[in-house]
């Protein structure tokens, strides 16, 4: 039995964390002011591959209560990652491992610098979509594979280690489908081949995916922004798989209709995860002299929009 | 006493030939269906400047009963110059001109094709703001300026013609104030400077114009996209003073709450004159070789807004 902390508890951990719990593993939940909920009501998760009920659930208000686990997995926003590092020292064990469910690239390395030589970082990518419904409830709707790599200094590729090996056994009989990644930093841009543009205009045009691809106009612009990820990932040294424009030009035509996390957070007034998502994507492009364009112009407009919110947010 | 025919008698048209009729011109409006309305209800203008009713409009309802004019004042989207410049015989003059009050760079050429060697366009942009509010009714909001020049082929530039003089005296006592331009091309793309950036912004951000320009990562494409015009006109001969960016976004911060023409378009689920204001400075750019990145992906969003409302509107 491994032990878990989860720290994110929301649509993406609260998912993964309420499985492996499923599964019999010693697993934590910091779910701050809606631990007396979870505790009290039970966690319910609502999914297409069965409903189920965790009734006794180690629900967490803060820190302090919280035991030395042997994988934390995080799945906040970037925006929290510095701050969770700081408190890593409090509920990681020795030989423990940060299991990073997030977006983006540059996640990992700034959670790196907090641990000790004994302790790994190993990176998520979530392919799902799900919500958390209620201070109790997880509603999950479709998919759920966990892309998972271990990390090396600087994204260095690197070997399975053994908290990756655990975290997939562990993993295994829960139903959630984990394929391991050997190039962590290849499968984190081969996500944001999807996520930049189809987060980024879902938001600006307020559009569900079904739409932008199908439409022409924007098709073409998903297009002209893939092609700018993917030349920024192969001078990163991690050039994409042939053809894998078009396997997910036609894989988002094939989804149902969807809306981006994004454009969820953007529906619901709250500030979008652009910096991630976009802007450092954008940095690392600059940095390695690769022109991003019309990725740069989302970044403009997404700023703006979050501007607004902010604004909004304020004068509340 | 010059006699004017009125095409496109809306917000534009509307304004600047009830002006000239209240200056005691012979001006004849094609209102089509509201034609018989106006005829009997009379013109209303409204405006800062002083309300006044014309109550006795030569209001046409078709190209047929128009007589031949010294000036025929065409102001409608760029979409509909094939289809005038077809008519244009038998309403204009042996020796009359075109004022072409719009948008974009592409429309004198067309109109020019169509006359005689001692016919002439003249080119128009109007600096204002107003609306047709009803049939029979133009509200004029701010603003009024109208930027004339003469066109020569392929937009050389050209002496002021008789009928250029013509216009200016016959506008003189109207209070409209008038700005002869010599290089009516530069005019067109002095104009773009603006247009392009905040018309596509104001749709594609739901915005006014103060929110874009005082918002730092709005204003920064702002600014992108007003330096690629500059290019494609510097290329097109018609370098831009120096100084006309900072010009611009000091004019429009002090400028109140603006709903560019393009938003007042979308607003109301009108199509939108991207083609004009965006799409073919956009071709000709691309035909000077130089690149407009930014301006691109402007156009390929107003492209997909625009084909969503093709969309409403066909299954309404």
């Amino acid at each position: 039995m491994t032990t878990y902390v989860v720290i994110g508890a929301g649509a993406i951990g609260g998912f993964y964390g309420a499985q492996l719990a499923k599964a019999g593993h010693d697993v934590h939940f910091l779910f701050r002011s809606d631990a007396d909920v979870v505790r009290s009501q039970g966690l319910n998760v609502v999914s297409p591959n069965g409903d189920f009920t965790l009734s006794d659930v180690n629900a967490h208000s803060g820190w302090d209560t919280l035991p030395k686990a042997d994988v934390v997995l995080v799945a906040v926003k970037n925006q929290a990652n510095a701050d969770i590092a700081s408190h890593l020292p409090e509920v990681l064990k020795d030989d423990g491992a940060v299991l990073l469910i997030q977006n983006g690239v540059n996640g990992e390395p700034l959670i790196a610098e907090h641990l000790t030589e004994d302790q790994h970082v190993i990176g998520g990518l979530a392919f799902i979509s799900s919500e958390r419904t209620a201070p109790n409830e997880i509603s999950h709707f479709a998919f759920g594979t966990l892309t998972v790599g271990a990390y090396g200094d600087d994204y260095q590729p690197v070997a399975p280690t053994p908290a990756l090996e655990q975290l997939k056994a562990d993993l295994a009989p829960t139903g959630v489908e984990v394929v391991p990644a050997d190039n962590l930093l290849g499968a984190r841009w081969q996500k944001l081949l999807w996520n930049i543009p189809f987060n980024a205009l879902s938001v600006i045009l307020r559009a569900q995916t079904d739409t932008l691809v199908n439409d022409p106009a924007s098709q073409a612009l998903v297009r002209e922004v893939m092609a700018e990820v993917e030349a920024v990932a192969a001078a990163e040294g991690c050039p994409l798989p042939d053809g894998l424009i078009e396997a997910m030009i036609d894989g988002t035509k094939f989804m149902p209709a969807y809306s981006t996390s994004m454009k969820v957070d953007f529906d619901n007034g709250r500030r979008l995860e652009y910096e991630s998502i976009v802007g450092e994507p954008l940095r690392r492009a600059e940095a390695a002299g690769v022109p991003m364009p019309a990725t740069r112009v989302l970044y403009q407009q997404l700023q703006y929009l979050d501007n607004q919110l902010a604004g909004e947010a304020a004068s509340k």
